[in-house]
């Protein structure tokens, strides 16, 4: 059987020189990926007790949403500035240059409720850290955070001390 | 037992004056709701052979994975321009106002191949027009378009003449 990794795409220099881009459409392509994928990253919380699952637009919502279905949760979407219909809460974070801002409904969490954030990947932990924020400034309990993919060389594990991180897959590298 | 779509929240007036906006995050943030939305868009293809899944950045994503993981098929995205990182081909289409770009990658759909497209919505029927040209210029068949909800009255239906369209809830105004 193949692993996981194999199925991953590696486009070296994108979208700029020097960065090897870990492509996770590759995964997706194969029906036998896209299941490894989510089946490996359920099992690695399927201890963890959890309310809700949270996942960011876009590539977020690709594993967030099968995660909770299979489990019977709700779906919580973070979405970028504007995209959403309700009253939101909004959380700015610092990119490489500039600032990035999201956004979740106000009403989608409640004080106490246990949050599962699903995404593709954590690189430098800028966002995940955003989306923690966000999810505390509800009064949500982030129990765990899993991603398909973990950059290690970009250290995003040390922006979450204190939070269950868990990857799929893990670079050595950047 | 609820139905489905008592899920959907309607906002009036946005994004704006005078439109009624069909809210698909309220059917997500509730277990049973995002179950009953995954299962019956299901049901309604589910005499349908297709090879692949197709769905668009960003609401997409959000049905067409857990249907493309439960059928166990491949997932294709289609994103907007500039997002997917190999090789792409292109379509460009009319917004009410200006034009779109979506793209997919080339070597995603060989030719001959069966592609359920999935969305949240059909309004105008514009952007599911271009992506059955996107698929068919890599000379893949659309064997069917299922979506969450149809705007009746915004006609789109009438751009799909000779494909079948499905639609879990169909509201007859805009």
């Amino acid at each position: 059987m193949k692993k996981l990794e194999e199925y991953v795409r590696c486009i070296p220099d994108f979208p700029e020189e020097g960065v090897m881009f870990r492509d996770v459409t590759s995964v997706l392509q194969d029906a036998d990926g896209l299941h490894l994928a989510i089946d490996t990253m359920q099992e690695l919380v399927k201890d963890l007790d959890f309310d809700i699952v949270v996942g960011p637009e876009s590539r977020g919502f690709i594993f967030g949403t099968p995660i909770a279905y299979n489990n019977h949760k709700p779906f919580v979407l973070i979405r970028k500035k504007g995209k959403l219909p309700c009253e939101t809460v909004s959380m700015e974070y610092e990119l490489e240059y500039g600032t990035a801002v999201i956004e979740i409904h106000k009403d989608a969490i409640l004080p106490g409720q246990k949050i599962l954030i699903v995404d593709d990947l954590i690189a430098t932990g800028g966002t995940t850290e955003a989306m923690i924020r966000l999810v505390e400034s509800l009064g949500g309990e982030v129990v765990g955070v899993v991603v398909l993919m973990e950059l290690a060389g970009l250290k995003g594990r040390e922006k979450l001390k204190g939070y269950r991180l868990e990857s799929a897959i893990c670079y050595e590298g950047k």
